[in-house]
């Protein structure tokens, strides 16, 4: 299958590729033979208010065939079969076993969600009148919800298929009754013209209106300010940098009707082990936080970057055996160069912060590559430094020693918000797990014990969010059932006639 | 009971009333011999600083706990007895019979939240670790909530029990367990200390934390500014002009950390009258309106102040009902002289509009009274004044003849978000019903059928919120169950010890 390199835009192949960018293959650290259009002012305009249009019958769908479209689109995206795997992986970098596992991910989303619309898009509340109530009669009421209308998405870049063209924010709009105008990352455009076109193939076989999908490709920041403050999206998703983010961020406040923003943006999700888990599993415990760390080279959002431990005969012990599993390593390719020197360069800042030791580091390789890297530092410096609370996207982690569990428990205090946090533990620590697991708590969407924090299993019950800067908006999921109601919002009928309610809203 | 004028800052009354401001006496239209203390910034910032100290109790109290606490502030304020009736219908002018009514409502919503959270907080989901699934084991993940933290809420002048002191933000904050920075309206300080005195009672009664409610008065705008911009403070609750409304939320946008900002700023409740329904009920049905349109003058967020039905052979007669009616209403007191004035201003200026007919107006008050007035035109001058679809926040109406049901639904496109709209008809409208519930609902938070929009049922299938200016967040409802949720965020607990989960999550 060859690549056209265009926009699709509302079911047309629109763009010159000429004066645009071209893929990169993160392997090889070289272009790719293949052109890629930046997405018109025009095209823009034209995607979003096509997408206006097809919400117009596309928000009136029932359930039902918006739950066969979703299976329809993991059909299309299960049968471009190993082309799609083979191109994820020449852009990203990421091992095939991997993109294989996100495709069933991705997939498995879709299907998660069409069950769940299925099943019910969502709870009813049906109060009959009482017209004999005193002091006043009581009305019937019904609360039911709506989809908002356009979602404009934003791709990442870790997560070329999961977090992408058909990732979580796309699936969750299109099970909400919204059409969704997708801005491909600029990292992975070939994997997402191949996800695009297996959407519009499941668009024209459950003849829906093609505006109920739109790709635009670019590179340029101007793509992404149109599609925000454009009045028609009513809502937008981002998974990316705190720095993208904000910007977006910005110009969305700017607009003159509010809409939601659900922007993940960062989390170094911080791994507490405690002193009786540290001193009976010292060297397991060390292995499995550095395998975990490894993962993607770092490049989950999950991943765990800040390790605290007590300052106990077993420290020293654990740091080894964390370094000795770190000098081990292999280096990796990134996602991009562009990350690849950032993360190089934030490597290089924390080597020259006083009180801030190199434990370890991987194999060096290639200039693209990523180096694991581990820091040590105890609370003191931690405290100074605000820097260290900050995500380096790769994989380094900063390990800190605390004086005992109040010192803990002032880390946890000083923490942003996160995605996640895991407390180590056994048994034994359980007094002073107590005393973590409250504050720790109001810090993360995802409290975990004795597991680690990567890999999102994505279910009903599943939060991937939590306060600022992991998300933009608290209240908010972007993987797991819940996902669906960010694309909908309550509205109360009143003494309606049946032919009036919409089916769920019926007796 | 004398009214002391002082904040109540986490407990104490604090402040001097010297250099402050003067309760305002609404029927009389002169000051009312109260002195109340503006608010110091220490006194803000205490405020917020013994509120986030009482969440860490607060926010752990058993929900059994916290209903009881909800009750008790029911009942401390049932026991202010007609004190309270008395201060608020002097500083608001509104009569007995509403203020006693308004209080039932708050003591109700209330009650009501105190029974849902001890009927379960919420709705936790629970999936069981599958420790053989394949190609991954699924781990333990449970879904709960969580309280946000601080709530500042701003009270409504137009509801000076049920959105305000205690009314609907207060309770559904204290009912997520979230304590409150409450800043009163300045137009009812006196009714405002009354309720806040009984909410100390209530904390003092069932020994919580002081912290939990604090109240601030004061005229001072930069007491708004800081308790929104305050790092402590993790949601807002308005109610009010979307002028102010959209002041704070600025302020919020400008906060490092984002947190939700709940304002509920305006609308014009639309209220469409088919054909078949103006024919048969011509003059039930302006009478109506009228009623809803006087209630409160006018002063009602959910006032009916834009009426559309066809420009047919029974357009005149409605109209002429209508006039009549109007033309027998007494002038009435309104909340503040200010508010008289913008009134009157708005009147004058619309009837200086070319194609807008001041078509009958109530008698002649005192000069803070308000003169019920209503307006009408055509849908060619409705179209070319942008000012014709804004709030008139009194007992005025605007009339709009369209030449059909093409014109009806072109009219529904051009309106901003509202709280509510009603269609009026009858059965065999229904073919023209259908056309228009469908655009309507996405322009309205409440969609109603042959009832008045005045008058909001407080109960679990409520939504009182709505596309903006009606809401700033469109997800969210300030009456109903589900106005709980705004203070609550998801929190995943994956592979918990049933030792650290809350106990809604436990097997």
């Amino acid at each position: 299958m060859s690549i056209c390199g265009k926009n699709l835009v509302a079911g047309e192949w629109s763009g010159t590729t000429t004066g645009g960018f071209t893929a990169f293959h993160a392997i090889n650290n070289e272009p790719m033979n293949i052109e890629f259009a930046d997405a018109t002012e025009q095209e823009v305009e034209t995607a979003i208010l096509q997408a206006a249009q097809a919400f117009e019958s596309y928000s009136q769908l029932p359930t039902q065939e918006r739950a066969t479209f979703l299976r329809a689109i993991g059909d299309e995206i299960l049968a471009l079969g190993d082309e799609l795997v083979e191109m994820a992986c020449a852009e990203t970098g990421l091992p095939a076993a991997r993109i294989q596992g996100e495709r069933g991910r991705t997939v498995g989303q879709l299907a998660m969600f069409a069950n769940m619309i299925e099943a019910g898009e969502y709870q009813a509340i049906i109060e009959h009148a009482q017209p004999n109530r005193e002091p006043l009669p009581k009305p019937d009421t019904r609360l039911g919800y709506l989809p908002l209308g356009v979602v404009g998405v934003f791709a990442a870049s870790n997560f070329p298929l999961a977090f992408s063209t058909a990732g979580g924010d796309t699936a969750s709009a299109l099970a909400a009754g919204c059409p969704v105008v997708m801005k491909a990352h600029s990292a992975h455009p070939a994997t997402a013209e191949l996800v695009a076109l297996a959407i519009s193939r499941a668009i024209t076989k459950c003849q829906l209106h093609p505006g109920v999908f739109s790709l635009l490709q670019g590179k340029n920041y101007g793509i992404a300010s149109q599609i925000v403050k454009h009045p028609k999206v009513k809502a937008v998703g981002f998974t990316g940098s705190e720095r993208v983010g904000m910007i977006l961020q910005r110009q969305i406040h700017e607009r003159a009707e509010p809409i939601p923003f659900y922007g993940e943006l960062g989390s170094v999700n911080p791994q507490f082990i405690m002193a009786n888990k540290l001193a009976q599993d010292t060297q397991n415990i060390a292995q499995e936080l550095v395998n975990s760390l490894l993962m993607g080279q770092g490049q989950f959002c999950t991943s765990p970057g800040i390790w605290v431990y007590p300052d106990d005969g077993h420290a020293a012990m654990f740091e080894q055996a964390a370094a000795d599993a770190i000098a081990a390593t292999e280096a990796g390719v990134m996602l991009t160069p562009e990350i690849a020197t950032t993360y190089k360069n934030c490597v290089q800042q924390w080597q020259e912060i006083a009180g801030v030791r190199l434990l370890a580091q991987g194999k060096q390789g290639a200039e693209h590559f990523c180096t694991a890297a581990l820091f040590a530092t105890d609370f003191a410096t931690f405290k100074a430094n605000a820097m260290l609370s900050e995500e380096v996207f790769g994989s380094s982690a900063l390990l800190v020693r605390v004086g005992n569990t109040e010192e803990m428990l002032e880390l946890v205090d000083m923490l942003k918000g996160n995605l996640t946090a895991s407390i180590h533990a056994l048994d034994s620590d359980l007094s002073d797990c107590q005393r973590l697991a409250i504050p720790l708590a109001h810090k993360v969407g995802r409290l975990i014990y004795n597991q680690m924090p990567t890999g999102v299993e994505v279910c009903a019950s599943m939060n991937h969010g939590g306060p600022f800067p992991a998300s933009t908006d608290i209240r908010a999921t972007s993987v797991g059932g819940e996902a669906i109601k960010r694309f909908q919002r309550p509205i109360c009928y009143q003494n309606m006639p049946i032919e009036l309610l919409p089916d769920l809203l019926k007796d």
